[in-house]
C-alpha cells in the first residue's frame, strides 16, 4: 500500500480545505446521536510515521464533539508488567463501550512493527502477530464494531525536516523521541514493514486508509471524510465480517448422557491423595513462578455439582500470591456494553500466575444461548471465538484447563433439597437454580455440543465426575499437576 | 511496639495448637455467609519482616474459605508507571467491595518504610505519608471497613536462618530478595522504623496487632483468633472512627443568589480571546507534560447551564493524547459497593496529564443528599473528607481547580423549553432534569453549604457566570491558564 503508492493529487485550494474540515466537523459533532441511538462502537485507529501528524488530526477530529462522548488514548509501548500479559490483552482493554468513541493515537501495529524492526520479534512470530491482528479486528467487526484504520505517510524528506523542527524548540521536543530518528535514518526499511504489515491486515470489515500527511489541513479533510463516511455507512449497514472455515484439532468427546458417575473414593485415601497432591502442587506452582508459566483454568458445570468445593480444594495447594479465583457472574452494564470477551480478557493473569475462572467464557454457549441473551447467530460463531481466544493463550505459553464438573439429575435434586432443608445453605440455592433444572435438556444437549466443538489439542476438557466430590477433587487435583509437569 | 516487644510466653503444646487452628479456620468459614449479610468489607493487611511467614499465614487462614469470597493481593513496590500516581491511588484502587475479604500480603506499610529507609522519603515526607495512611485508614473505618492489620515479628536470628534455607533451595530462592537480605543485616535501623511507622497508625479504628512469627503454627493460630474475633465484633457493631476536628483555611464565598449574571461578550471577542487562550494552553500542556505537574479540573453546575459546551472549549485547546474527560455518572454496582471515593481515587491522572471531571465527588453533599442515598452523617462528614483528598492531590502536586457552572431559573427553563422543542436536543432533557429543577431552593441551599466549606487555599472554586456561555468559556480558560501559569 505504501510502495506504490503516490501522493494524493492537487485538490482544492487551502482556504476550500479549511471550509470544508470546519463543516466535515460539524458533521461528526451531528453524528454523535445516531451513533448513541443505533449503539454503534467505534474504535478509530491512527497509525503512521513519527511527526506525520497523528496527533494534530486527532486534535482536528474531535474539536465539535461532545466530551462525554469519545476518548483518546496514546497508547505506547507496552511496559515491563504489561509485557507479562498475551499481547491482546491491553488492546482488548480499551476498547470503546456501545455508542463511542475510541481514537487511538497508534496500537498493535506501531508495537509490532517496532518490536519486529529491533528484533524482538522473529519473521515467523511477526508473521502470528498479524495473524492475531486479523483475529482481533474481525472478532470485533463481528461484534459490531466500527473499525476505522488510518495510516498517516509522508516522505523521508518531509519527516527530517518536522523533526528537526519539533526538536529545536523545547516545549515540543520530547515529542520526537529516538524512535522517530530511527524510522528517519532507516525509512526504506521501515517503510517495507509498515507496507507489510498494512497489506497483511487489510480486510473488508477493517480496510487500512492512507492518508497524505504533507499538509496538514488536508488531511486532517481526508481523515475526517473517511471517518464521516463509513460512520454513515455503519449506521445503515451494521459491521459484520466473513467467519473463516475452520478445522479445529479437536479430541473425541463422549456425550454426557454416557459418562459412568459410579466413581467411588474413601475418606482415607482422599485425605492421603490430597495430601499427595497439594504437596506436589506447591512444588510446582514454585517452579511455574520461576519458569514464568501461566496457567489459565475454567471450571463449568451444573448447579449443585460442587464447583465451589472442588475449586477450594486445588485452590488451597496454591501460594495466595500466585492465583486468583474469578467468579463470573452475569455480566455488569460496562461489560454488556462491550465484546463478550472483554471481561475475560483483561481477567488473565500474568506469566508465573494462576487464573481460575468459575464459569467462564463459555456462558455465551450455555446460558447466554439459551436464555436468548445473544442471537443465533453470535453463539454459532462463537465455538469459533472461543476456540481463536484459548489458542491465543496457548500461543503465549499458557496451560489451558477446562473442566465440566459433572452429575444426574437425581444427585443435583439431593442437593437442591438438602440446601434448601439446611439453614446455613439457603443462601447456595435459588429461585433461578429450580428453574434452570427444569431446562436440564436443552442445557445437555447445548453442553454437548459446547464439548464437541472446543475440546482442542491446547485446550482440552476434562469431565470431573462429581457424584463423589472427594473423587472429583482428586481428580482435578490429578490432571493439572499432569498438565503443569508436562508444560515444565 | 516493637521496642519494648516481648515474645510470647509459651502457650499450648504444638498439637493443641493445630487443633484448635484447625477450629478457627472452620470458624471463619462460617463467618462467611454473615459477613456477606451483613455487607461488611475486610480489608485484612499483613506486614511484617520478610520470612515472618506473611504468605503461610494467608494461606492457612484462607484454607476453609469459599474462593469466591476472598481475594489475596501481594502489593510489591510500586512500578514506573504507579509512581507516576499519587502515593494512595493503588492502594484505593484494591479495596474490596461490601460483604468480602481481601488480604494483603504488605502495603503502604512496607512500601513507606522501604522507600523511608533508602533515602527516597526525607523524615518530613515520612511523617507526610503516615498522615495519609491515617487519614485513609480513618475514611474506610468510618466507610464501615473492617481493617485487621498484622505485623508479623521475628528476631534477626531466626530472620537469618529462614533466609538461609530459603536461598539454598532453588524452588523457593526467588522468595527471599535483596530487601530481605538488607533488612536482616540493618536489623535494629529496620526495627526502629517499624516501629515507628506501627506507633503512627496505630489508631482504635484500625489497630496493629504484632504477631510472633517464631512458630508457624502458633503465628497463624494467633492471626485467625485476631481475625475472628475483629469480624465478630464488626459483624455486632460495625466499623466506625472519630472524626478530627478540621480548621481547614477557607476562603470566603459569595451565596448563590448573590452573584451578578449579567456579563456579557461579543462573539467577536469571544473568538479573539477563545484563540488566544487556546495558544495559551496548548503551549502551557506541553510545558506541564515536560515538567510532569498533573492537573485536576472538577466542573459542578445546574442542568443546562452549559458544563458540557464549556468543557468542550477548554478541551479542544489540549493535546488530546495527555487529557481525559471523565463523565460521573449514578455509580455502577461495583462502585456503590465500595467507598465512595473509590471511583475518583482510581481515575486520577498521572503526572504531567490533566483530568477534567464532569460531575466529581461533589454529588456526595448534592445528589446523595438531597436524594437521601446516603445519610445525614455521612454527608456532612463528606466536606471533611474532601477536603482531605483534595489536599492529598495539592500534596502531590496537582493543580486542582473547580468550577460550578452558575445560571439562573428563568435561564434554565429557557433552555430546557428550547431543548424540549428542538428534535435533535431533545435527548439533553430527561424526566428528572425536570424533577432536579423542582428542587431548586434544596440544591442551592446544598451548593452554598459545599461551596463554603470546601473553598481551601489549595483547590479553590471558581464560580463560572453562564447566563452568557460565551463569557464563562473564556472565564474558565483564563482561570486555567492563570492557575497552571501560577503552578510553573
Amino acid at each position: 500500500m505504501l510502495n506504490n503508492w503516490n501522493a494524493a493529487p492537487d485538490g482544492p485550494g487551502a482556504g476550500e480545505c479549511k471550509k470544508r474540515l470546519k463543516a466535515r466537523r460539524l458533521d461528526l459533532a451531528g453524528l454523535q446521536q445516531r451513533i448513541r441511538q443505533a449503539k454503534l462502537p467505534i474504535l478509530v485507529l491512527l497509525e503512521g510515521w513519527g511527526a506525520a501528524g497523528k496527533g494534530s488530526a486527532i486534535r482536528s477530529l474531535i474539536r465539535e464533539l461532545d466530551p462525554r462522548f469519545f476518548q483518546v488514548r496514546s497508547v505506547g509501548m507496552p511496559t515491563a508488567e504489561e509485557r507479562r500479559w498475551p499481547f491482546l490483552k491491553r488492546h482488548f482493554a480499551v476498547i470503546p463501550p456501545q455508542g463511542k468513541l475510541l481514537f487511538l493515537d497508534s496500537g498493535w501495529m506501531e508495537e509490532s512493527v517496532r518490536e519486529f524492526l529491533r528484533g524482538d520479534l522473529s519473521e515467523e512470530e511477526f508473521e502470528c502477530r498479524m495473524e492475531q491482528v486479523r483475529i482481533f479486528e474481525r472478532q470485533l467487526a463481528s461484534g459490531g464494531y466500527l473499525l476505522v484504520k488510518l495510516f498517516f505517510h509522508i516522505d523521508a524528506a518531509t519527516q527530517r525536516e518536522r523533526l528537526e523542527k519539533l526538536s529545536a524548540d523545547k516545549d515540543t521536543a520530547w515529542r520526537c523521541d529516538e524512535e522517530d530518528w530511527k524510522q528517519n535514518k532507516n525509512y526504506e526499511k521501515y517503510r517495507d514493514a509498515f507496507d507489510r504489515f498494512l497489506e497483511g491486515t487489510h480486510r473488508p470489515w477493517a480496510p487500512w486508509t492512507v492518508i497524505d500527511g504533507t499538509d496538514a489541513v488536508r488531511a486532517q479533510l481526508a481523515a475526517a471524510d473517511v471517518l464521516c463516511e463509513q460512520i454513515t455507512s455503519a449506521l445503515v449497514r451494521p459491521p459484520t465480517a466473513e467467519q473463516p472455515e475452520y478445522r479445529w484439532p479437536l479430541r473425541p468427546v463422549q456425550p454426557l448422557s454416557q459418562i459412568a458417575l459410579d466413581q467411588h473414593m474413601e475418606e482415607q485415601e482422599y485425605q492421603e491423595k490430597l495430601k499427595k497432591y497439594r504437596k506436589k502442587l506447591e512444588a510446582l506452582h514454585n517452579e511455574l513462578y520461576r519458569k514464568k508459566v501461566p496457567v489459565v483454568i475454567a471450571y463449568e458445570g451444573w448447579d449443585a455439582a460442587g464447583k465451589g468445593g472442588n475449586i477450594k480444594r486445588l485452590a488451597s495447594a496454591l501460594d495466595p500470591r500466585g492465583y486468583e479465583v474469578i467468579p463470573i457472574a452475569s455480566p455488569t452494564p460496562d461489560e454488556l456494553a462491550r465484546h463478550y470477551l472483554w471481561r475475560f480478557w483483561t481477567r488473565l493473569p500474568k506469566t508465573g500466575h494462576i487464573a481460575i475462572f468459575d464459569r467462564s467464557w463459555y456462558g455465551r454457549v450455555m446460558v447466554e444461548r439459551l436464555e436468548g441473551f445473544c442471537s443465533r447467530e453470535e453463539w454459532t460463531r462463537a465455538y469459533d471465538e472461543i476456540n481463536e481466544f484459548e489458542r491465543a493463550l496457548a500461543g503465549w505459553g499458557a496451560v489451558v484447563l477446562k473442566f465440566w464438573v459433572q452429575i444426574d439429575q437425581d444427585t443435583q435434586l439431593a442437593r437442591f433439597t438438602e440446601r434448601q432443608n439446611t439453614p446455613e445453605k439457603r443462601w447456595k440455592i435459588t429461585e433461578e437454580d429450580w428453574r434452570n433444572r427444569e431446562k436440564w435438556d436443552a442445557y445437555e444437549v447445548a453442553v454437548d455440543e459446547m464439548l464437541r466443538k472446543t475440546n482442542t489439542e491446547y485446550a482440552p476438557w476434562h469431565i470431573l465426575e462429581s457424584v463423589d466430590k472427594r473423587y472429583a477433587r482428586i481428580k482435578a487435583m490429578r490432571i493439572v499437576v499432569d498438565a503443569i509437569e508436562q508444560a515444565l
